[in-house]
């Protein structure tokens, strides 16, 4: 016997609340009612979910109803204010935005990695950081090859993860830019048609910004490895969707081969290889957009450390950094019976 | 007393060409006449150069003249080919082109690093990997500041570096991209617009790509440190000019302060220091296009790595990258009256 759940997504106009009422749809998610929620500004509109158009509602009314899950796509502050009001109206809350995660009792789940950390008691679930999610599908896996030590990684991080807007203005940029005109950047800080950046979020007393002390923070949560050595370097490039990494892995006691570390990917789940020197063919943006799957390639040794290698991965920032994730950890729960 | 020399750009069409003949005249190279040669297909363009059009001549006159200084913007097969000639014809030859960079008689010069490796005898002299010379511009100086054991670079590589041919290619694509249509890639191996790749250079046996190669190679070359570890990835990003890198650098003995670094970098050459946390500003391809300064910045410590240090680089792979490394070799000679 199978149920359907009531679901809400708040935050439905945005550019993952998007992606997420996309996913419920492709992967069927067993969706008994699906009610959309958005700022004022936003409610009337429409979105279009399985042959119908569903009105989207002031997030106001959300609290007139209840829902087995509900799905944030909030920004921080309003899930800061609101989110006991929110858990008393859902028996599970999915929460994309980053304001709970390093809660201790907050489990921070990416399915394929930590699910164990999901019990049927936990009604308020944090997705992880999406550069800390799209390195982690492929680094994770690799424990079961060695102890690992320290992770270094580079990112190249695209539009999507500054939301719609961001998106639309590097589109806006770049046309500007092609046509001669000069570029006043609106929501980037920077020009960014053309042009690259290190992420826009403040940066602490060691120099290290918003978004770089998350992949270490959360990555080292989700591991469990609370000394995990990570050195990160997050970086804007004008790509529209899809983060890219250059990772390079260091193992605690022995140097696993290629072949060794391509066997483990390529039974993971949620991973694509994309490992074809030949043709000098491997993940890319164009091609891993509006992908379920991160893809990994370039796999090598560090020639200039025993017990390292590198390789490279790309994830679709919307889908698996975000929106899919959300998604799966309703799914698992489903699975595990604790929906 | 000053003198003035003959001068001659083989291959001056091309995007290094013309950066070339635009930093001669830019820095006031003492230039008695120049003369501008390229292929046939080329032959009876004019290039302004000082109030005046020169004619391009097919490669073929070069010949049947003498110069003081020949500079090559030529492809490897053409250097290799007629190197021998082109010596005969010349006092001194700076070339571009990575043919006979690591023969070892063959001084591969960055003014600012190892202007010493370069004597009166030498006739011949090459110009390093663009990769390569932005990376050492940053590192080479933190040497006096301890022994440095390993570098860890993820480079954001632009168009430029593939040609004229490949910036234009990105341009008509992102025009194709934005308007909708279909990218069907002429020079670049995968769509490039709002898309990035590794680069596009033949994968050795031990799954290193060309570039990373010569950045391996020429580095310890120029370093004279054969065992320098280096552990190098290289992508290419949608950006017209300039390479960025991110770069870990780890200390043999002890790990420097942020304030030490940035006090060896402002007081060296060729270096801007771009490093500002509190307004998010650091080296960026929109701010050094165009500029004979490598910009330098994000300079912290590694917290994974307890004598390790990181920072970020952008320089103009043309000026710096190639041309202007070219000439500043020319004016080394000049002042070391080798010329």
């Amino acid at each position: 016997m199978t149920r359907d759940f009531s679901v809400a997504v708040l935050g439905a106009t945005g550019a993952v609340g998007r992606s997420l009422i996309e996913l419920l749809e492709k992967r069927n998610f067993p969706t008994r009612h699906l009610k959309l929620f958005a700022s004022e500004r936003s409610a009337g509109q429409t979105i279009h979910f399985r042959n119908a158009e569903i009105t989207i509602q002031n997030i106001a009314e959300f609290y007139n109803e209840t829902f087995d899950t509900s799905f944030l796509c909030l920004n921080n502050q309003l899930v800061r204010e609101h989110r006991s009001r929110i858990l008393a109206n859902s028996n599970k809350v999915i929460d994309n935005s980053s304001a709970f995660r390093m809660e201790p009792e907050t489990p921070l789940i990416i399915p394929e990695v930590n699910l164990d950390d999901l019990n049927k008691d936990h009604s308020y679930v944090a997705v992880p950081n999406c550069s800390a999610i799209i390195m982690l599908m492929a680094v994770a896996p690799l424990r079961t090859l060695g102890k690992i030590e320290r992770v270094i990684i580079s990112t190249y991080q695209s539009a999507s993860g500054g939301g719609a807007a961001m998106m639309d203005e590097l589109i806006e940029q770049s046309h500007a830019h092609l046509q001669g005109n000069s570029i006043k950047p609106r929501i980037t800080p920077f020009p960014y048609a053309f042009n690259l950046f290190s992420h826009n979020t403040p940066i602490n007393d060691l120099g290290y910004n918003g978004e770089e002390w998350k992949v270490i923070e959360e990555s080292r949560k989700i591991l469990k490895q609370p000394n995990l050595g990570i050195n990160v370097t997050c970086v804007r490039v004008p790509i529209l969707r899809c983060h890219s990494e250059s990772i390079t892995v260091e193992f605690a006691d022995r140097r696993p081969s290629v072949e060794e570390i391509q066997a483990v990917l390529q039974s993971a789940s949620g991973i694509r290889l994309v490992d074809d020197p030949k043709n000098n063919h491997f993940p890319m943006p164009s091609e891993a957009s509006k992908q379920c799957d991160v893809f990994v390639g370039r796999i090598r040794h560090d020639l200039s450390h025993a017990q390292a290698i590198s390789l490279f991965v790309c994830g679709d920032q919307l889908y698996k950094g975000a929106a899919l994730n959300a998604i799966q950890i309703g799914e698992s729960m489903i699975d595990l019976g604790y929906l």
